[in-house]
């Protein structure tokens, strides 16, 4: 998810980084802090915007904890602990939270530090907030990479935006739902990679709107091919495998794997996929099997 | 503001303690947590409930910091960093609220570290919430009271409840609004008080109730006198200087004034007034002149 950095371009940003800025807020470049040595990351989720309110409430549960850590597992950090902003409402759907919370972090394990617990005005949509810490993160910024460097991407893309249509009523394989309700954080692949290579980021609001974003922090230029963005079986099932299923997959949000950039001919430690190749210049060039093909209007969803 | 631990009576307080809780946690029994050395932590404020949806928008961010470093000066803590979690909204007000923002961070001396945007649903109620780190500071819990304890609050009481009622549309004093709109957190005097006395904690909810949680977390009786209850000049001409008021003082919120308990006979290096005393025992005891009187049927707010 982003942090402050996600809105850059907005009147709000740029007033922002006018007050005075700790010296581990990175610029607000970044999407988390260092703080005496932890790795700091902080992610509000809205009902209605970033969840449905038909999801769940244990998944929701889950995923406020899972897109968290996702930001502490781009930074090689382990899960330290975090503090949970909470709305209380019905006590049915708070105690299926909990659960769904307890699932989480028991998990990833990652213990509860503290909070706040607030009432919402009647019918006000939830707003939930959580702050993670991770210790032994690394300081890969996604501004790190390199003219050269391959473009990287754990997993497989476009699993979750499948499942929010199922979230939404179309039938389609559990598995996808899944992705979406309950996604993963990489912790142990982005552990493995943190020391060795030049960026990387979480994959959270669209492979190409984040590829694009690590390109222009890095002031370089990047060319992705869709040919190589890797799709699992039950994308291809239920979605397909043309030009088209590619492009859905690539702009899909809530991904939450790991994108990164490392030294051509260097090989990840971890299941990862080679997608793409950052050279000097600006700018996103897209190609399908080495065709250069037009850009989507949507890179990415931008909340 | 009460952290998790403010509402130890609900379904969702009782299943939480049951998840594997940090060591710097405190069993969420304070509104503290401690973590690197630094203590920690946050609340969310909600339109309509913690403010009001006409309160300007630099108010409302002042509040915010405001409230969160009562909580770091409760602890002694100078204050280190905040993480802000922020709906963004009309241009204007988000810009109010950031240039409310700086005087706060200004004021206080406390930089960004980081944060999150989100979008809410139109016509959401703005939720905020803000998460501040403090070096220095003193495990004094708000459990530490003992029997023969002086009970002390630092400056007046009730200043805010009165402002409230200005800000709903009464004729009264701007000192008074300001009191409820831009709140002073107590970080000298927490700094004096931390390293020489039993309990503190901050009067967010009402001094009544503040000073019967102290009392309960302590295992302890308190005996408050309504008498000794500070009140300023201004709350004595806008609301008068009898029971009434005194009881309506003692039981407004967002005082933000450090409650403390202390050996009998010392005296704090930092101007307070003595207004009761710990004794064995349980529950509160309220006189007025040294008269036993009727508790309130509300001690204060709970949110």
């Amino acid at each position: 998810m982003p942090t402050l950095t996600g809105v850059t371009e907005s009147d709000f940003m740029l007033a922002l980084e006018t007050l005075p800025l700790h010296a581990g807020a990175a610029g607000l470049r970044d999407d988390v802090a260092t703080l005496a040595g932890l790795t700091v990351t902080t992610d509000t989720i809205v009902e209605g915007v970033h969840f449905l309110a038909g999801d769940p409430a244990g998944d929701v549960a889950w995923k406020l904890v899972a897109v968290n850590l996702s930001d502490l597992a781009a930074k090689g950090a382990t899960p330290e602990g975090v503090l949970l902003n909470y709305p209380l409402g019905s006590n049915e759907w708070d105690i299926a939270f909990l659960t769904g919370l307890a699932e989480a972090l028991d998990a990833f394990d990652c213990p509860i530090l503290g909070g706040d617990t607030v009432s919402l005005p009647a019918g006000a949509p939830r707003v939930l907030t959580l702050t993670a810490f991770g210790r032994d993160g690394i300081a890969v910024p996604r501004s790190g990479a390199r003219a050269g460097d391959a473009v990287w991407v754990t997993g497989t893309i476009g699993d979750a935006g499948a499942g929010l249509r199922i979230a939404r009523g179309a039938d389609g394989p559990a598995e996808l739902l899944a992705a979406y309700r309950r996604p993963v954080p990489r912790l142990a692949e982005g552990h493995a990679l943190a020391a060795h290579i030049h960026a990387m980021m979480d994959v959270s609001d669209g492979l190409l709107l984040d590829a694009s974003r690590m390109a222009e922090a890095s002031g370089l230029a990047v060319t992705i091919d869709l040919a190589l963005v890797p799709l699992s079986p039950a994308y291809r099932a239920f979605v397909g495998d043309d030009r088209a299923a590619r492009i859905a997959a690539a702009t899909a949000g809530d991904d939450y794997q790991l994108l990164f950039a490392a030294p051509d001919g260097w090989t990840p430690p971890v299941a990862a996929t080679r997608i793409g190749t950052f050279a000097a210049g600006h700018g996103l060039t897209l190609t399908d099997d080495g065709e250069t093909i037009p850009i989507p209007a949507n890179l990415g969803y931008q909340h």
